[in-house]
């Protein structure tokens, strides 16, 4: 699971509040612990998803290839407090199995979180996410990822390097 | 400065404690706020670092490009408890401005940072820290940083996208 979210990738973060999902790209998450697999990410209080990440303790962490950059810029650009981003943008909800928020099918990764500490929220907008459940599409080896290098630039996913390192 | 982490890069984070530098390999980092500049990494109580950061509170964070993976993995694979990695792998120290830690010379990009915040590091080994000083190669406009697959997989960075953006 890890190795999902290691390279740094721009992630889709979905959440369901009173039946209404909701969709925001993020850049800003890391790895905290492999067993059992937890996460960092910060969320804005001033992005629309905060309240409902706060108040349900549920996410999905989707990871987009550069086939859905358009989307992803689209649900970066718009607040989901006045566009079904999900409609907008082409991307297909499905159900996970563990958390009420919904998984989006076009990714070739998806996590199902739990929020496990709230300690740094208020001070920080930092959520400490537990990965229930992780989903990935086995054919796709080499993900061409995209990264924020910020202001409209991304860095697409380039070659792979093989080296013999025994860091996990 | 976030533009420098966003996209996810495998780095180095170099420490100094009692005249002694020692420099570590991190995949586990995020941008938490633009300003002031706020970071959160892991750092492991495994890692000879470990301790360095916790007490001094002071660490450079440097960001290597592609021609430096030799040396990132050696710095992965080894400790700084029997080995001099500066030594060992090519690595030229450079004073730093507001910190103890070292800067390293070859990589084009370093942070010179505080640590802010422990309140998660018993819990999770999560430093909070503020960047005080910024460095950058301005001639390095597509920086091939390598980011961390697991398992000695490193995916280096590609070409660059440019979409319409209003995400900072």
């Amino acid at each position: 699971m890890y190795r999902l979210l290691e390279p740094g990738p721009v992630v889709l973060l979905a959440t369901a509040r009173k039946g209404k999902a909701n969709v925001m790209a993020m850049s800003w998450h890391m790895m905290i612990d492999f067993e059992p697999p937890l996460l960092a990410c910060i969320v804005s209080n001033r992005n629309y998803s905060f309240e409902a990440l706060r108040i349900t303790k549920e996410c999905t962490i989707n990871i987009p290839t550069v086939a859905l950059a358009a989307a992803v810029v689209g649900c970066g650009n718009t607040c989901g407090r006045t566009v079904d981003k999900f409609a907008a943008f082409g991307l297909t909800l499905r159900n996970a199995s563990l958390v009420a928020a919904p998984l989006i099918d076009e990714c070739y990764a998806s996590l199902e979180c739990r929020v496990v500490d709230t300690r740094l929220v208020t001070r920080y907008n930092l959520f400490v996410l537990q990965v229930v459940r992780a989903w990935h599409d086995p054919s796709v080896k080499q993900p061409r990822t995209i990264h924020h290098r910020g202001l409209g630039t991304f860095m697409v996913a380039g070659r792979e390097l093989h080296l013999a390192s025994r860091m996990r």
